[in-house]
């Protein structure tokens, strides 16, 4: 199969994908938009197209005409360079264009796409091909995103609501054996190395002394994190970060974002398939920093930097299966194959305590999507791994993901290191 | 007719005008809550719904099942005697029910009602019947609140969008000679006295001292309010309540809701059929009440009291014909044939001096409606008259309409008075 | 003693009387504003100064030499007329002038204004008289306020302070028996109307209708109020009014400002002299108006008008004897000499249910001061009565007191009325 | 000299010093928090008396009796594990200790350290003496936070005042030459290796990878950051972080704090010594992390990383002289004699694009200290260097400045490097 076909069927598969997860919600559910952080389904799905528009068709196709110039304000995201754009805590207010006009958007765009990519001349091609890869790359980062934030949206409701129903078939729940990865020190090699596409934050490719450490075999359980609760962990200021005390002062937070507990009902958790009984052998989920580096604390260890976890899942790269559970869209401990160390990869993002910065010469991508990563290069931490919602070609050791440390309301979870 | 076939032809014209307003909205702007004093469409159309089925299916329908128990969650306003309900500030985050679901909900409701309306034994009409009448003057008061909410929903969106095309239909523009309605003082009487129905807040008729005081023919126009602003009206502290001018400064304000100016388009107004050039000739509407004083204070006039406003309303009364010119859903000079005054009623609502208060020997409506009015009897400026908007019914000269002193979504303008 | 001696003389006794409140006050004490509402009690002693400079001196004084320049801006409380000031919220972050050069500032103003009472021309005299004895009366208000002001600046101290020790001196606690003054209702007069002092705000008299009534003989006691707190006042929602339900459950108030309550020491509440325990024969104090509503609803009375309440006070005029107790800085029972009504001065203010509005043909003060009163007439109540703090001058039956619902800081109680 | 009289000599220095910055305020100017990050003066003197009093003498001097319990809870910063405190944004409401009672209480435990310096056991002395030494860097600490915090407290006031008049001396004013340092990268070693005193942060010694890189000789100048604003750099949201970019929108600036223009005057800058032209040869200071990233990409640099800094400080370290310029509280470029760069100490901090980390293997001080550093590794960056205001003793390689990105009240400017 050529180039281009092979490129076809990916970009028809990705976009096919991006369709089935909003597919189970309402067109009242796609509108909403639950809190500043998170977007309205209809906006992802208009944006992700926005963004083959911009990048692609509207400077690689000359015989583009911009579909509406409307939807160049509605859609943009934060690219200051691509001009104005609809404030983000005020996309939920936007009612028109309707979700159906979304869907014709993107309907229109996928066929101007589809025929730009089998008929777009080569030299063209070669030059355009990067940005192409990157907006394969940049849907598929919004359709994790997108189950984030339906899954806040659904949370906010009075009465319990559900994404999808779960299927009542069985996963593992036995607990892994917790055993310490250890690593003797020295100078190491980090940061995407090969020809395969990745994002710009992780290059280049440079060494990096590393210090002697341990690794956990696995993620932290939600009975451990129960232990820290349990123990007053939320009652005690000096397990925290300074911030984090002040956060949970103010948020009056007792437990994970999604948890509850009654007398009646014991701890529940909210997933995608409603609220559930807490299995305490499961990953804890959506734990901010604050509260994964209380929980080291209490425990006497300490996070992983993002290299010491980056030296781990170098190992574990080729078995990352993400959602390959149909039916249980949430962190289970079944990824535990890998050689170095398990659910490395399809289960939960790892926070590290390495807060987010550039590496030695990083140079971003360049235009307009100069402003994809770097600009964010302050006030967040790094997190590595995947969750169970990552697309399968995101999964690799180099790959930097980056939320601000109160941040709940993604998949992330915590896998401990010690010196 | 009887009084049976009578109530039922009222019922089935009041429900089918409240789906009426929302027919020319999509699904999403139906679901979406513009800012914390506006509610969505869709919870309006649920609310109303919820007041028979709670009002009167529940009591004095004796085989009435709830039709659903969430929906007593959701559409509760903000009757505290009839349980835990949405908060008020938060019914956009809530995308279920569906606006398919809240129509179902319409269409079983109406089908009891008229059932039970053709069928209640005589003493439970008889006992019944008078909040059958507030239930229908309830779904009324809100056919004027969805008109404002939508405005201002349309409003947010970056791109101008309308709710119905405007016919192409001429009317009236040129200016009503303006003279001054004499009245010399003395004891007068107030209140609702009839035995139509009205709320407990026009109630008990009792006596006032009123003063000899002159009140303006016809309604302040916008020609008369772009001079204020043309003189500085904005910028001049001395004009202002205190209030206002702190709301001035914080709010930036330098004009009313709903006006722009451009050196290209001059003078424009957003309408509910789009922005329009602004017509001198017509009442100038969405001013809040610091506006209003500001500009009687400009002009060495005042704000008559809601008791001068009654007075001259009382020889008015009839002429009222609300929403009569079909296809124009913004105020204009054209009820001009008021005996004492013009556009006492059918233009817009008129801003009195008198702060919201009970009257002597005030009774709330009995039950749970008793907190239909007087809990919200501090804080908020009476007005008078109705708005184009405002049902035929309602327009009646012992009508209160209360607002805050900053609210300026509502159809408010001004009619001056003086000594 | 001719006239200007008594005005000499009135003058200094007002200006000691200022000096002495501040006296028991560290400089510290005295440089620190507690929250927006209050201020700095340097400010106080500014001000009051300010107001003698700008309204007598700069304008009758023609000889006279601005003292400094930046005190007009500093000191200027909210007349736009008089030029730019100090944000009202930030008066606490200006360290300088020291409080030094504020009692220096006092003292030569002192000086010019004591030659020129004596010196200045009949005419203008005469001309200026009117301001004259407005700044004396307007500087005694600041009087109360100082007091209001420190306590509430004391009370925010993690440990017990006190602003003066109290003598142990007794005084009377038993409860006066209480009794209702009924008024049969009809055309009475209001408003003030001899030839002495008032503010603009009390004129001018007029004719009102009154309707028949009765009034409590005396103020409500921490007594009566502590049982509707025992009785979950505070944690029922259908007896307050709406903005007062939202303002408790916003600030979490299960008890009146500056009560506290433990097991150990039961209720004690905060005064002048520090906490002390409750007296339950004493007037309660310190509530705001939704506390005083929901009291009289819970009660099943309500709140006086200001009207009802100055036709019972134009009989106890004459008696008030404010702060006739030296060393009591605090509200008590003894007070009860009024031939209709006990303890309507001396004791705290009370509450009506009338909005702060213009009376009819209201004209406000010439010149600078018009702002003195009339840019307020929005969003407050009106407060009958006088306190403990209150000068003696100011005890009289047309005087009208004003503060918004919520606040609590000020000697704010209440006498129940009923139809 | 014995090493007890030395460190009783230390002590008494720094406790004087301490006091000489507070000599020049008043009583009032000492009480006032101008904003939630700084402090009264007042708080300053206490807490670094409580600091020797709690970690010393309560621990150490058996015979010890506690000040003042109430002390205990003013004057604890941040410590948890020592028990409540005055929350940190109202410490600027308690008047009472006053001024004079925290001089008492200062001279008070001097007098018992001071005994106790002389007259410990050798093994408590020994036990001690680290703690000792971190009270004295501790109170240093807070010399230079009471510098930044008396000059923004007094730029809050609305007409200039001054902290001390500056001399009229000159100093050198000629723009130091710019050239860059060249690095070829490689491991080098970082953190404080030897047996003085260093805070925990500093620690442990390790290797590190260095990437070739260049660092400017010197300071960004006034002169060069005001091309940037003249190039519209704060109008251009390319040049910022995100974070950066929003904090602009929202707080309006346009140039640094502390800067203003007019036409009269041109561009001015508050200093200590009150307003004075701007030099365009100074170095530019109150930058925060956002200005000097977004100065650094119009540029086309970059910031450097904090090990960049250490390894060009290491060879200035003995060189630097902060207040060697007595009445010339500001920076300057005098300090240009290091080896390898100039102003590496003693003019300002030097912004790193490194947030605030742990070292590997970092342990922090143990027993109540351990809260002095570790708790605020999040949302921080690290600054090096040291500024005009800093203790002679802190101006090192290792030393670890650190703050929140849009903090702009500290002695913050720019070293550029590229790569």
């Amino acid at each position: 199969m050529n180039n281009r076909e092979h490129a076809l069927q990916r970009f028809n598969a990705v976009r096919k994908q991006t369709i089935s997860i909003a597919a189970p919600l309402s067109e009242e559910d796609q509108c909403v938009q639950a809190m500043a952080d998170t977007s309205p389904i209809k906006w992802h799905l208009g944006h992700t197209t926005w963004f083959f528009e911009t990048v692609i068709l509207s400077r690689f196709e000359k015989n583009h005409q911009t579909y509406d110039p409307k939807f160049l304000y509605h859609f943009n995201s934060y690219y200051e360079s691509l001009g104005p754009r609809q404030p983000r805590t005020q996309r939920g207010l936007v009612t028109r264009p309707s979700n159906a006009e979304v869907r014709n958007y993107r309907q229109a765009i996928d066929e101007q796409m589809q025929h730009w990519i089998l008929n777009a001349p080569e030299a063209t091609w070669q030059q355009a091909f990067a940005y192409f890869e990157l907006g394969l790359n940049h849907e598929q980062q919004h359709q994790e995103l997108m189950l984030t934030d339906l899954k806040f949206m659904l949370y906010q409701h009075p009465f319990e609501e559900i994404y999808v129903r779960r299927e009542p078939q069985e996963y593992r729940t036995e607990l892994p054996q917790l055993s310490w990865l250890k690593h003797e020190g020295g100078v190491e090699q980090f940061g995407h190395g090969g020809n395969q596409f990745c994002f710009d934050n992780e290059t280049p490719n440079h060494a990096r002394m590393i210090y002697p450490h341990q690794l956990a075999s696995r993620l932290l359980t939600c009975g451990e994190y129960l232990e820290f609760i349990e123990d007053g962990g939320y009652r005690t200021p000096t397990h925290w970060l300074s911030d984090g005390w002040a956060q949970i002062q103010e948020s009056q937070n007792q437990m994970p974002l999604y948890w509850r507990h009654s007398d009646q009902e014991g701890w529940q958790v909210f997933t995608l398939h409603g609220f559930q009984t807490l299995n305490l052998n499961e990953p804890v989920v959506h734990l901010n920093y604050y509260e994964a580096c209380a929980y080291a604390a209490w425990a006497g260890t300490r996070l992983p930097t993002e290299f010491e976890l980056e030296l781990a899942l170098q190992e574990s790269e080729c078995l990352a299966t993400p959602l390959s559970k149909p039916g249980v869209l949430h962190p289970t401990m079944a990824q535990q194959h890998g050689k170095a160390i398990d659910q490395g990869f399809g289960a939960c993002w790892q926070w590290s305590t390495s807060a987010y910065e550039a590496y030695p010469k990083f140079q971003p991508f360049s235009g307009a999507v100069a402003e994809y990563n770097g600009k964010f290069m302050v006030g967040q931490q790094v997190l590595r791994g995947s969750s169970f919602a990552t697309p399968a070609g995101h999964a690799r050791a180099s790959y930097r993901n980056f939320f601000p440390p109160a941040a709940q309301w993604q998949f992330t979870g915590l896998r401990l290191a010690k010196d």
